[in-house]
């Protein structure tokens, strides 16, 4: 990693060529003070960085190590995704506890499966020891015209990639002490980051996007709160994993899923057919006071708690 | 920042309000999933992570939190330095205990203050609550050409900015129980990021560089290593800070003074005019088996043990 492989030995090196040495070609000009790229001239640079933290985003023993450092990627290129931006390159801090140690080959597995599968290289980082295990990325991409927070307009429609309710019902499995349904376990331990789903959105029209990470209701009130705009959702139309109530799906965090607005509607078949989920108009758009407006046969319901990192 | 700043409330947007607030005019387009920002058309993108982390890089009561926060921004900066990079913008990363809370403005303080003198934005970040504080910083930088590590050549001599030993004389002090030189503890509590000083350097036709960020001793095997040369280092003409010895000097980590060769001379008077700090002819550089030779005297003496973060 640039700025501390150092190649005169001890444990921070050894640790350093172990990633490296698993990473292989997806590791990319390692070893000077930076990293040196190239944004494609008349883009954008998009740059965002997530940590993912043991013990608050997931407990020992839910997840191998392997998914822990494929999760951890995918968050971080949610956001890329989530401004329909082409990944550049990824930067892995790791502070490293003692006894993750001999967990660290699997975590950069996971790591650079996560970057292989979108095809960027992994330019730097920086590890540390520490009492806790933390995996903080920074993804780096670009784009001629991003997807924005703020450019909801009444009258857009509101549009869902996939569907909702797993990562909420791994959680509250693992939390009563029982195995989770695989199909939701998956979706919480191996989520996909919806970067090509979200360009062809942005081709396809859309106004602005969001990706679930907080849960549904959260994440639209602060698509509302950015836009200015009052946004209405059906809740009958939520698609739902298996298992799932409406109400536990939108409260449901770290879905990667995208929420957009568009003007006309999506070919949601052809969308279907090309990524293999749905797409489904969830709601729509209207000018007023900002607020996130959830219905069930035409009567209001109430909004969950919001998804609260800190308070957890 | 960008990913998650929740409008819905809750202890994680009160902790990011809270860094809002401190950070004014420094913090910029923060507000949705990531930031977007324009690299100068014809520069390469330089990209670094750096971390500190409490108890590994500074215990509770050596440092007040603002000179944390300055710290850990100067020491990212710092790799943007060793690539004569010029910053465009930062993201910080926290993981916050409880007990930091209190101390959260000023931790901002500090980060907000080293942004401001490099006229850099904070562009976006994370948050998220721990059992041990860090600050993982990316920092982003441009460059037409940038230094590298691996472009020392046999004939080179090698320049060091600023006087070396003023970091670790304050540890070893600390770690005594005693109270460190103000000149050392300023060395080691308010490092300069040597962002100016490297671009007049590569201006004035620098070949490489490399900051001396885990003693110049260490350093200097990195660059040695990276450009598959000998360096040779007079250790009388190393600059102390008053009270510490050259051996003691070449040791000291976390100084981010800049090593960079030259093929031929600096105008060393007119850089001191500039920037207020030495810059000295300490060696050079010749063919052979990758090393770095230490004398005394034209004696060689041990080289020390590398600094290493992680074993400490």
């Amino acid at each position: 990693m640039p700025d501390h492989s150092r190649l005169a030995g001890g444990a921070e090196f050894d640790a350093v060529r172990a990633l490296l040495a698993r990473w292989g070609s997806v590791a990319k000009g390692i070893g000077d003070d930076a990293a040196v790229l190239d944004v494609p001239r008349g883009d954008s640079l998009v740059a965002s960085v997530d940590a993912t933290i043991e013990g608050r985003h997931f407990r020992e023993g839910w997840l191998a190590p392997e998914e822990i450092g494929y999760r951890s990627a995918t968050a971080a290129l949610s956001d890329l995704a989530a401004m329909a931006a082409r990944p550049l390159a990824m930067l892995v801090a790791l502070t490293l506890p003692e006894r993750w140690r001999p967990r660290l080959d699997a975590l950069a597995d996971g790591l650079g499966e996560a970057a292989r599968e979108h095809g960027l290289p992994i330019v730097g980082g920086n590890i540390s020891n520490a009492d806790e295990l933390s995996i903080t990325i920074t993804v780096l991409g670009s784009a001629r015209e991003v997807l924005r927070r703020n450019t909801l307009s009444p009258g857009d429609a509101l549009w869902l990639t996939g569907a909702l309710g797993g990562p909420g019902a791994a959680i509250r499995a693992w939390s009563n002490g029982s195995a989770p349904h695989e199909a939701h376990r998956a979706r919480f331990s191996r989520p996909s980051a919806r970067i090509h789903e979200a360009r062809w959105l942005a081709a396809a029209g859309a106004t602005a996007a969001i990706d679930v990470s907080d849960g549904l209701a959260a994440d639209l009130g602060q698509l509302a709160a950015a836009s200015g705009v009052i946004v209405d959702v059906e809740l009958e139309r939520v698609p739902l994993v298996v298992g799932v109530s409406a109400e536990q799906a939108i409260a449901s965090g770290e879905e990667y899923e995208l929420v957009v607005g568009a003007r006309g509607d999506f070919e949601a078949t052809a969308f279907t057919e090309r990524f293999g989920i749905p797409l489904t108009r969830i709601g729509a758009v209207r000018a007023g006071v900002v607020d996130v407006v959830l219905t069930r046969a035409g009567s209001r319901v109430a909004n969950p708690p919001g998804y609260d990192h800190l308070s957890r």
